[in-house]
């Protein structure tokens, strides 16, 4: 299978993971590690809260393992780019997860305010990836303000309600030219294995595997259906068909 | 993780596979032996057409593989009885999956017979395996003659269109003391994985490995999405919200 | 509009209606006659149920109204039969609507036992009207015994869910010689809308008009859906397409 | 029921429609009288043409009708705000539509582009009625700069998917201070009064109308099926269920 290239980094999972959540940091490194991700995204929040959170950053210190701060909890642009540049300073990585969400209550991201700063970022040297509504032309938009990949939302974060923006997504990876991750919704492995069928490059999954009953047994179920659902895309899938085909032959053999 | 049981055979997979619609033999034993299947289901007619099919049966020996005879082709309940009868002999197994379907376009299953077919070959001495509609109250009456699992559709058959019928799959699944495997309509990784999230006990997948312009590769996406589903049931998936909730701490940490 | 016509009766409204679930009798006629349907269905206990009932019946007396006793509560077809016939005599009307449920939580629909109470009621003179499962052949064979429509449930009665057996409507329609009524599951206006659009020539509403806070105007809500949705199905629909259409003229005008 | 207020105008009907993909001005002014609408979007570039064109708004003269030009065809806010003002003095109204989509494939608007034109419109003293995505955010960005009401859309325009977007259609309902029109993907009189039922204050159904065998009927279709949603909304619609509940009363009867 083809390798996700974000930037300078080459992939083997493309299932990427959160931090939120977690009943404990010993779980969430456990089940960080079963899912085999790459690629982890931490809010900065937690970067700046002192001593407990810094030993929660150091659990994740894996070789394998990058870290991916967000801007969770921005509600604008310029704190955006202030939240990117302390998360810089902190964390020594210039990749940059950019989430706006004016919002406190669905969490949704703001269009206007990300373009805005994903631009700046980009001139400031970052790897930029803006979470964003599954908007088909603002992620052409950001592909042209040089963003690295897009992060649509499959549902409103933190539902589990799976591809719900499924009719966009299509439409936002037949067009785009970097790599679509998506991000959010994701509730459950069968809908990452169908974000993969449809031929997203990526999947960031983190409430649900963080709030199951065994977040490391869940990790792996996630691990695997990212693999599966990859491999069906090379693969290729056969079409709906509208009338039954029967799979095995039916004929009147008994009287012939 | 718990071994699905029908009847005396135990198995490691709970993923059933079918024998139509590959372009030829070879191909298809690869697929079968790929996707680490341990019941593959042969229709009579092909049992019965002579050499060339006695080669493909002859191709499915494999110490971890069972045959399971369809009867597929069948009208009503009296060929179905004779064809399993037919089956028993020729291939030396009391198992048989039912299937009667008078409908020559859509395929579907006949209620009414598949419910006397099966009643007689529970007396019989058969291990009876009957292909339905997804109709909780036949699956119940099935299982009080004395059927070893009912296996309802999940769409038309050949139609990969998924779990089309969920709701009702739901209650049958709910309600049913025999395993449930959910057969016909799964034309993705994604859908057998969904099958086994609700807890369905086993999937069976014939058309979506055989038309992938590569069955074997197809064959490995479908064995791991339905690790992956049996795995996030046992871990238990989290519920479907209505209001978001963030993964990532939400604070307006800034300016604290 | 084409009329619709069962056995010998003929209908201007494709809304046919219920007496369940009604906080009180006089609502209940309000809302009937609102909803101008000429078929409301009543459940045999009440009418044998002494005066209250008998009130009740009475008061849906009326030059447009038909009565079709329904036989809810039964179990098996010996009872249905007996309850056809009970009501046969109680209410002098030879049209039953036959439904049998042994399932006392889900409420879903026999399919054999059903068949062989029609295949009896049809001998026996009654115009008969199945509530059953959304099963195309179960369909086929019921036609066959002489009954005068089928009414495949949408989704489990009272769910109010919509039309969860879509793909096997679809299928049933296409396939049927008699009337198809689509009973059980229709919450809104526009599930009665979307069904009629599909094709089917009527709909049974009960709880959605009852369970409403206001459910007079619930009933003409209902009533308007159903000559709009048979009147789309008249006019035939565009179909869905993949790729958008303008429908206003795309150019370039200020710059030509 | 409660008028729908758009800035300075009160609508008895709460269907928009559009003059777009009529096969001829006679049938469209048909069709529109025929939906009794009372606003009807025509482009910029039609009222432009020259003498046809300049027939077929003469033909939309009604004491009922408004017309409401739209900026179709525009790629940016500077040729939106452009547009507007041509269409101000040729037709005679400072209300506007503004349509921004880059995008000549699937005709999807562009929220940066909509958000700036929308914001100078106003001021230049506009009635702003802006068709975007639906995003929850964007809506309440364009509602805090003064739009007279916010048109998300169901599904790609002309595709008659219906409400692919309902899960942030519900959003944006709840959260909006203006009215919220549903604009693009309505492809049946179902959808329309899906739409309504959710709370939305109007719909715009152009291509459905246009394209039906029958337009006129099909536009009489509509506006039942409006008013029939709206009925519905305001009498409260059941809750869905899990578990089914009878609507007859369930009880043995025949035995006590």
């Amino acid at each position: 299978m083809e390798k996700l290239k974000i930037a300078d980094k080459t992939f083997d999972s493309r299932l990427f993971t959160g931090t939120g959540k977690f009943s404990n940091s010993k779980l969430m490194r456990e089940a960080v590690l079963a899912s085999e991700s790459e690629l982890v995204t931490v809010a900065l929040k937690r970067v700046e809260a002192g001593n407990e959170e810094d030993q929660m950053i150091a659990s994740l210190a894996h070789e394998k393992l990058s870290l991916l701060p967000n801007t969770s909890g921005v509600r604008d642009a310029k704190e955006a780019v202030f939240a990117a540049q302390m998360a810089r300073e902190a964390l020594g990585t210039n990749w940059v997860k950019v989430e706006i969400h004016p919002d406190p209550k669905y969490l949704l991201p703001d269009a206007v305010e990300t373009l805005k700063a994903c631009e700046e970022l980009v001139k400031l040297g970052f790897v930029v990836m803006p979470y964003i509504h599954a908007d088909p032309v603002l992620c052409k938009r950001l592909e042209d303000v040089g963003v690295q990949c897009v992060m649509p939302l499959g549902a409103p974060i933190g539902t589990n309600k799976g591809l719900k923006t499924l009719d966009f997504l299509e439409i936002i990876i037949e067009q785009s030219n970097v790599p679509v991750i998506v991000d959010a919704g994701i509730g459950a492995p069968s809908h990452a294995a169908w974000a993969m069928e449809i031929g997203a490059d990526a999947v960031l999954v983190n409430t649900a595997i963080a709030v199951s009953k065994n977040p490391v047994q869940m990790a792996k179920a996630f691990k695997m259906a990212v693999e599966s659902g990859r491999m069906a895309y090379d693969a290729k899938l056969g079409k709906t068909a509208k009338i039954a085909e029967a799979s095995s032959p039916l004929t009147q053999f008994l009287y012939e």
